[in-house]
C-alpha cells in the first residue's frame, strides 16, 4: 500500500472475509484506512462499516463524498445509526437525518431520544412480535414477513393490545407447539429491562440469563425495542476495555490501539499521570517531615520502595478482586461491610506471613532492631491496603464514580503515603529516635 | 437462613427465579448454600446447579446424596458434565460416569477427550446437522425432531457424508428459501475452529463474528460439536476475570468473591505478593549500593516514592493497553517492534511533560540543581517504563504465559529497580557526587 500498489491491494482485500478486512484496517493509519476502504466492493464495504468502531467510522465519512455517506447511512441499521451520529459533528448529523425517508427517520430519532449509555441508544427499534391471542401458525407467518428487517427472528416479545410486554416466546417453542396452538398457552414469563437503564447492567443481565434477545421497554411496560445478544456482546466488550484502562491508570482509547494516533495515546495517559504525580507529591511532605529521622538513620531509606511496594500490590489485589466482583454483580453496595471484614482478615493474615519472613531476613542482615520495625511495618501496612483496597471500588460505585477510576493506581498512591507514615511512625517507636 | 426458619427460607426462594436464585446461593457459605439448595423444587433445582460455578456444584455434590447426584449428573447436558467432573475426585468422577446410558456416556467421554482449557471441551456434542443436498423442507423437519435435545437449533451446521463441514444455514436462510430448494443453494461458507483449539481464542471469534453458534472440528474438517454464543460469553467472562485478577496481581478466585473462604482468598494472593516482595528486594540491594550518596543528599531519598511511583503508573498504562489490545487481537505477537516505536514515543512524550511539570516544581521548592535531576529521571523514567511495560505483555504471550501474569506488579517491581539506578546515576553526574 505504502508503494501505492493499489490493485495488488484491491485484488487481496477480493480474497478476505468481512471481519479479516476489518482487522486489517483496524492496524492502519487514517489515511491509508480511507485509501483501502474505497476499494472495497459495495457489498463488502457496508459490512465492514458496520463492524468498524464508531470512531474510525466517524473519520471514514469525512474522507468519502456526500452521495456515498448519504447512501451508507441509509443501510445501516437504526441502532447502528445512532453511535455513528455521536461522532459527527452536529451540522452533518442533521444532513443526514434529513436525508432519510420518514419511517427510518422516526426509527432512528426514537433511539437518539434515550440518554447517552442508557440501552435504549443500542437496542434495536427493529424486531417481530406477537399476542398472546394469536395462533402459533399466524406467528409463524408473521415471523416470515419480517426475516428480512428483524433484528431477531429467534425471540418474539408477545404485546397485548396496548402494546406492553406481557410475555416471551422463542422461535423454538413456536415450532414445538401445534400450528392451532394459542401463543398465550406457550409464552414464557417476559424478563425485560428499562430502555433508560444502564447499557451495560443490560447488557450483564441478557448475558447471565443466557438469552438471545432481551426486550426493551419504556416506564408503562410498553415495548420499545429489543437488544440482542451479539449488541450485548459488544458493549460488554466495551465496558470490559474501559475498565481495563481505568484499572491501569488511562482513560480508555476508544478505538484499537494501533490505529489509535500517538497523541490521543498521549492524552488520554497525561491526566492521570499527573493527577497522580500530584498525589504522589504527598510521599515527598511525608518524607520531608521525617527528613531528620532519615539523616539519623539513613538505613530506613533503603526499605521505602520495598514496604510502600508490597502496599501497593495488597491494595491492588484487593481492589481488583472487588472491582470485578462488582462488575459481575457477584458484590453489592450494600456489602461494603461484608467486604470490609474479609479484607481486615485477608489482610492481616497476609501481613503477618510477609512480616515474619521480613522480620526473620532484615533481622538476620540489618540487625533485630530494623528488622522489628520492617516486619511490624508489613503486618500494618497489608491490612491497611487491603481494606482500603477492598473498600475503595464500591464507595466509588455509591459516588456514581466508574469503580475503576478509583482503583489501582489511586490506591497506590494513597497507599504510598500513608504507609510512610506508618512505617516511621514505627521506626520512632521500636527504635527510640 | 442463621435462625433456621427454614420454612420460610423455602417460601422466599420459592418466588424466585432461578437466575435470582443463584445470585442468592453465591453469596451463602458452603453449608448454609447446601441446605438451601435442598430446599429447591426439583425442576427449578436442576437450572440453578447448572447455573452455578463448577467449583461450587463439586461443593454441592459433597452434600447429596449418591442417587441424587446420579440424578442430577443424568440431567446435565455433556458439555455441563465435563467442568463438574474436573471438580470431583477420580473415584467419584469414575462412578457418575458409570452410571450413564451408553449414548449419554460415550458423548460424555468424548469432550472429556480434549486436552484441557481447549475448545473440544466447552463444546456441545448435540446439534442438528443436514447435507447440501437435502432440500429445504426436509431440514426443517429434521430440525423439528431435533427441537428437544439440539444445543441450538437456529444455526445448522452443513455436512458430507463422511460428517466434513461444508457449510452452515442459519433457521432464517431455511425459512426464506422454498420448501424444494436445496440446502446448497442457500448455505454459507462455513467458519469453523479446531476441537483443540484456545477455548477464549475459540470464543473470543464467536464474538467478534457475531455468531449465534460455531461449528467445531477435527483435524479433517469433520463436525464434532458447537460452541453457542451463550457459552462462548461465559468462556469470555471466566477469562477476563483471569487477567483482571492476574493484572491486579493475585490468582484468580475461580468461584464468586463472597462465595470463597478466606484462606482460598489468602492463597490466591500470598504467592505472587511473595514473589513481588523477593523481586523488591532488588531495590534494596541498588539502594544499598547507593548508601553512600543518600548519606551524603538525604534530600535525594524524599523523591524515591514519586519518581518509581510515576514510572509504575506510566508502565502500567502501557502494560493494560497491550494487554487488552492482545486479548482483543488487536494487537498480535509480530507487532512487537511497532508496538515498541509508539511506546517509545509515547513515554518520552509523557516524561518530557511530567519532566519539564517536575524540574519548575522542583526546582523551584528544593533548588535548581535537584530539580535538574527530578526532571531528567522523569524522563528517562517514564519513556523506560513505557516501553517495557508495552513490550512486556507480548513477550509473555510469545512465552505462552498469560500476558496478564507478567503485566502490572511485575513491570513495577522492574521499574521500580531500573528507575532507582537511572536516578542515583543521573544524581550523581548532575551534582557531581
Amino acid at each position: 500500500l505504502a508503494e501505492g500498489r493499489l490493485t495488488a491491494a484491491s485484488r487481496t482485500l477480493a480474497g478476505l472475509s468481512p471481519v479479516d478486512v476489518i482487522d486489517v484496517l483496524e492496524r492502519l493509519g487514517r489515511r491509508d484506512r480511507a485509501v483501502l476502504y474505497r476499494l472495497l466492493p459495495k457489498d463488502v464495504a457496508l459490512e465492514v462499516f458496520e463492524g468498524l468502531d464508531p470512531v474510525l467510522q466517524g473519520e471514514l465519512v469525512h474522507a468519502l463524498q456526500d452521495d456515498e455517506v448519504a447512501r451508507l447511512f441509509m443501510d445501516l441499521d437504526p441502532d447502528d445509526r445512532v453511535p455513528l451520529l455521536d461522532e459527527l459533528p452536529a451540522k452533518v448529523a442533521h444532513r443526514l437525518l434529513r436525508g432519510l425517508p420518514q419511517h427510518e427517520r422516526d426509527m432512528t430519532s426514537a433511539v437518539l431520544g434515550y440518554p447517552q449509555r442508557s440501552i435504549g441508544r443500542r437496542m434495536s427499534p427493529e424486531y417481530a412480535t406477537t399476542s398472546p391471542g394469536t395462533t402459533v401458525g399466524d406467528t409463524l407467518q408473521r415471523i416470515r414477513l419480517r426475516l428480512d428487517d428483524a433484528e431477531t427472528i429467534y425471540t418474539v416479545p408477545v404485546v397485548d393490545h396496548s402494546r406492553r410486554l406481557v410475555g416471551v416466546v422463542s422461535l423454538r417453542d413456536v415450532l414445538r407447539a401445534s400450528p392451532g396452538d394459542t401463543i398465550e398457552s406457550v409464552m414464557n414469563e417476559p424478563f425485560a429491562v428499562l430502555a433508560t437503564a444502564d447499557a451495560e447492567l443490560a447488557a450483564r443481565e441478557c448475558a447471565d440469563r443466557k438469552l438471545l434477545a432481551l426486550p426493551v421497554t419504556d416506564n408503562e411496560s410498553r415495548l420499545v425495542g429489543i437488544l440482542t445478544v451479539d449488541d450485548a456482546l459488544s458493549i460488554l466488550e466495551e465496558a470490559e476495555s474501559e475498565d481495563a484502562a481505568r484499572s491501569g491508570g488511562a482513560e480508555p482509547l476508544r478505538r484499537p490501539y494501533l490505529a489509535t494516533p500517538i497523541t490521543a495515546v498521549v492524552r488520554a495517559r497525561v491526566v492521570w499521570l499527573l493527577a497522580l504525580a500530584v498525589g504522589a507529591s504527598l510521599t515527598v511532605q511525608v518524607l520531608g517531615v521525617f527528613e531528620e529521622t532519615l539523616e539519623r538513620m539513613v538505613v530506613l531509606s533503603l526499605f521505602v520502595p520495598l514496604l510502600i511496594g508490597t502496599g501497593g500490590n495488597t491494595g491492588n489485589q484487593a481492589a481488583t478482586t472487588i472491582t470485578r466482583a462488582l462488575a459481575l454483580d457477584d458484590v453489592r453496595p450494600r456489602d461494603v461491610l461484608r467486604v470490609l471484614g474479609r479484607e481486615v482478615r485477608v489482610g492481616l493474615l497476609l501481613g503477618t506471613l510477609l512480616g515474619a519472613l521480613g522480620l526473620a531476613v532484615v533481622g538476620l542482615l540489618y540487625g533485630t532492631d530494623i528488622g522489628l520495625v520492617v516486619g511490624l511495618t508489613l503486618v500494618a501496612v497489608c491490612t491497611l491496603a487491603a481494606s482500603v483496597g477492598g473498600v475503595m471500588p464500591i464507595v466509588a460505585r455509591k459516588l456514581r464514580v466508574d469503580p475503576a477510576v478509583f482503583s489501582n493506581p489511586f490506591i497506590t498512591t494513597f497507599i504510598d503515603a500513608t504507609g510512610l507514615i506508618v512505617y516511621f511512625l514505627i521506626a520512632r517507636a521500636v527504635l527510640g529516635i
